[in-house]
């Protein structure tokens, strides 16, 4: 079985332009099958202002109305996205820009909840009808680059979380790749000290991360986060990998950030 | 040879939603190896003006600066783009939306001219490199759809005529295929009195095209398309078809619009 790295950038990385480029540099530089999926960054929000759209938050969550939806799917697939894909093409990098929408390749269902109506986010469906389509582009020396946005087969868009996205392209590839799934983004890894930079836990498996949350040392923030993580190597990937967009090397190469597996 | 479609549908298509949603569903269901290449409309202006950027304007060309670059890529290739992938999903076609940068697709160079700048602005450059992808995508069941925007290769994203993208893309792959390139408006034809929508010209070959050109019946405004359209002939296009995108069927059948012709 080929490597494959599925990797998602935060929004910090792209709100910033040098560190964006440098990253991008370093994800070019990165031999092998790859998929990188992005963020939205704080530029959907200062459009949304810009136009007088009005942010709805419930509960801490962004409410995607019918506006919100047009300037995520501007932003997210149209200036994010086709930026991204120009700079990896001039570092060599044959990348190739897209949303779940094109090929169909994360179908994804509009959100219903009993009480809240968060407008049109969508939920994940299986992406096995396209798994083919993904094989397709990867064997043919393509470079998936990913927007958060899905499409529910009715012709509706629908804004979508991109770690949900990163780790539902792992799972769904874990089948036919080993994967190795990276969150980058601004903290070094799983902290032991949320205070302390420094103390970074270099590997967490299940029996220590157990023992950590019993003690009470992880940071409640990130629990979903490792949830999720542990849950993704339940369901066919091989290694999550959580640090800093800026150490992808070290990430890769189990030098930085923390490395999430089952022993 | 297989046959293969290349259809490109101008902008006000694109700014009326059931004329939109109506072309979609006929291009759906044309069988057969087919791509889109889609203008800009008027959000891109409407989102300009809402914005408060000045559209800059040179002999009737709109200068792109940076400002201006930024809300076509958001507007193309975002939002346009993906509302026509999702709804041409919906149809049972399986859309991939796509810019001249994604994998290479469409190299282009920035425009010089002697007294204008232009901003940024791209030519298309050969397309062979990306040849193989093109066909790539075709084969495998996926239908592209082109958003006017490409690259210089080094980063840099242009605005590209689209008009002349699907023109570049049809004698790219006249090699490989048996290409029909149409292009939608919302008139019916070329016509021979510009008054008389029932003047439609059915066929359209070089010496006829001469005849008319020198009686001055072919209004000033079709010389540079029917031009065009014709060299598109003298580089691997099997034909040329002008006219009404809500009669799409007829003018692949060649009962409805222009037929361009050698002979």
């Amino acid at each position: 079985m080929q490597d494959l790295y599925v990797i998602k950038i935060g929004g910090n990385i792209i709100d910033d332009d040098e560190k964006l480029s440098a990253f991008l540099q370093q994800f070019a530089a990165l031999s092998g099958n790859k998929v990188l999926v992005h963020g939205g960054g704080k530029l959907a929000t200062k459009m949304a202002g810009q136009l007088g759209i009005e942010q709805q938050m419930v509960d801490g969550r962004r409410i995607t109305d019918a506006e919100t939806l047009k300037i995520v799917t501007m932003v997210y697939a149209g200036y994010i996205n086709k930026n991204i894909v120009a700079q990896l093409q001039s570092k060599g990098c044959n990348a190739i820009g897209l949303t779940g929408a094109d090929a169909n390749l994360i179908p994804a269902k509009k959100r219903t909840h009993a009480s809240i109506d968060f407008g049109f986010v969508g939920d994940v469906e299986s992406l096995q009808p396209a798994v083919e389509h993904w094989k397709l582009l990867l064997q043919n020396g393509l470079v998936p680059v990913v927007a958060p946005i899905t499409h529910n087969g009715e012709g509706q868009l629908l804004n979508t979380n991109a770690d949900t996205i990163a780790q539902e392209i792992a799972k769904a590839l874990g089948k036919l790749y080993k994967v190795r799934l990276v969150y980058s983004f601004e903290k070094p890894g799983v902290l032991l000290d949320v205070q302390d930079e420094a103390s970074v836990i270099g590997r967490l498996n299940p029996s220590y991360y157990s023992e950590l949350k019993q003690k009470g040392l992880i940071f409640a923030g990130m629990i979903p986060k490792l949830d999720n993580a542990f849950a993704a190597l339940d369901n066919g990937v091989q290694t999550v990998i959580i640090g800093r967009a800026e150490e992808l090397p070290g990430l890769i190469a189990g030098n930085a950030g923390t490395t999430i597996t089952h022993d």
